[in-house]
């Protein structure tokens, strides 16, 4: 592993770092924020996975988070959104490839060579950050934007018992019904819709739901709530019974200005399942 | 007007009252509670409708909500929940009849003399408070408890502009697909379902919405949740866009301790509404 940058920010570290995957077949870039509580041991970590065509980078700069996450003592990463580099098969539209991995891991040509972000979130990046850093594999969370925050609550339900909390910022909440998952899942799953399923937070949802405290923000004025659908997964979490808050923010749109307005509530949500 | 009885609270007055309505053709009371700020000027008023078998009592003895009302210089109003008296028609069981007027205009027989919840709760109560006690008519925000919550949601949406915030407590979400609604309209509203629609929060919620903040509280453990559906109101609002905040509360029950527990966000969230 190789560190990119460290900057003191907040009383912690921000630091970026760059490791071979074996999951991905390339490098892979992710950024951590260490709380200055990590100086003295093991601290509880909250994963932000992001959205279409971002890095590791956009939310580590824009969603203003570092500063709620040193108030609470907790250790944030920001994983990349898709293997890298000119090896890597991309496709010219911005919603398929690189920047679009759309946590799967891919069975079809030309993404399965690469295209594992599946495994490379929840099980080779575990182990790179907890054997490297003082962070505590017993206390996680999980939040995400958008294609990241349908990657949040699909990893959250997919194991129970991993993060105490699970939250979203305006998810990709159906993607097997939307033009954001049906293109996606073709692509790297194939035509067999049975197999997007474990895939869908709606369906997910219905299926077998979430053991802990749930928190979703979405903006009334979002370009793309066509594409998101939360009115799914709001039908599913009631239906379910699933203890959770799901609120409908007048007037936000769907940037990094919505993200950095519900941070703090997202980030004090989670400490408080986090430490509480 | 007679006075029952007025006790002070929280530094203001928690009084009941009852007049001859000609709304409902015979005496009704309700309970009124004046903050201190009152004796100085108009206050705001927050209406709470009660739910079935309740009358203008249980909400004004069990609810907890007098203590936070007058934090905010807020009052509240307790109507009851149908006509009463030997005259009036009723029905052995708790769910039709006195106690359970559903807020609604009865056109069939016997409860068409009677029963007439929506034009005393939205037209007969307002001029009675309006005129006779020192309440703000242009700061008005609604609330309540299951068939209240049911009729809080509906006499908002159908008024828009009236009430500056709307919540709700468990309410009856969907009553057209309900055996909570399809008996009790079927007698009061006959046949034509067409006739039903107006007095369905999700069917208002997808043909209006509401120009204002709301708020729903449901418990996950709540005895009545499959005649309740919250799922079908959640689906609507998210489908609609509508801002407003669902918080599906893990283990709560239908009872006034699940209103109590959270009455003090729901006063505060329309005294942000009413004096922000």
């Amino acid at each position: 592993m190789r560190t990119i940058s460290e900057n003191r920010a907040f009383g912690g570290v921000q630091g970026v770092y760059t490791h071979a995957s074996d999951a991905c077949g390339c490098d892979m870039t992710f950024g951590l924020f260490l709380p200055e509580e990590a100086q003295l041991g093991a601290v509880p970590v909250l994963w932000y996975l992001s959205g279409l065509a971002c890095t590791h980078e956009n939310a580590m700069v824009k969603a203003g988070a570092q500063g709620w996450a040193a108030e609470q003592g907790i250790a944030l990463v920001f994983p990349d959104t898709s293997p890298r580099g000119d090896g890597v098969a991309d496709d010219p539209a911005f919603d398929l490839g690189q920047g679009a991995g759309f946590y799967v891991n891919a069975t079809q040509a030309p993404w399965a060579p690469h295209y594992r972000m599946w495994d490379y979130i929840t099980e080779e990046l575990p182990r790179v950050l907890f054997n490297a850093f003082p962070v505590d594999e017993a206390r996680q969370a999980i939040t995400g934007h958008s294609m990241g925050g349908h990657g949040a609550l699909t990893v959250a339900m997919a194991f129970p018992g991993r993060f105490a909390s699970v939250s979203a910022f305006a998810p990709i909440a159906n993607p097997t019904a939307s033009d954001w998952g049906r293109k996606q899942f073709s692509a790297y799953l194939g035509p067999d819709e049975g197999k997007w399923a474990a895939h869908d937070a709606t369906l997910m949802m219905r299926k077998r739901g979430f053991d802990g405290p749930l928190l979703i923000d979405q903006g009334t004025s979002d370009e793309f709530l066509d594409l998101l659908k939360p009115e799914a997964l709001a039908e599913a979490m009631a239906h379910r019974r699933q203890p959770g808050i799901l609120r409908m923010q007048k007037g936000y749109g769907h940037s990094y200005f919505f993200i950095a307005s519900f941070m703090e509530d997202h980030v004090n949500f989670h400490a408080s399942a986090l430490l509480g």
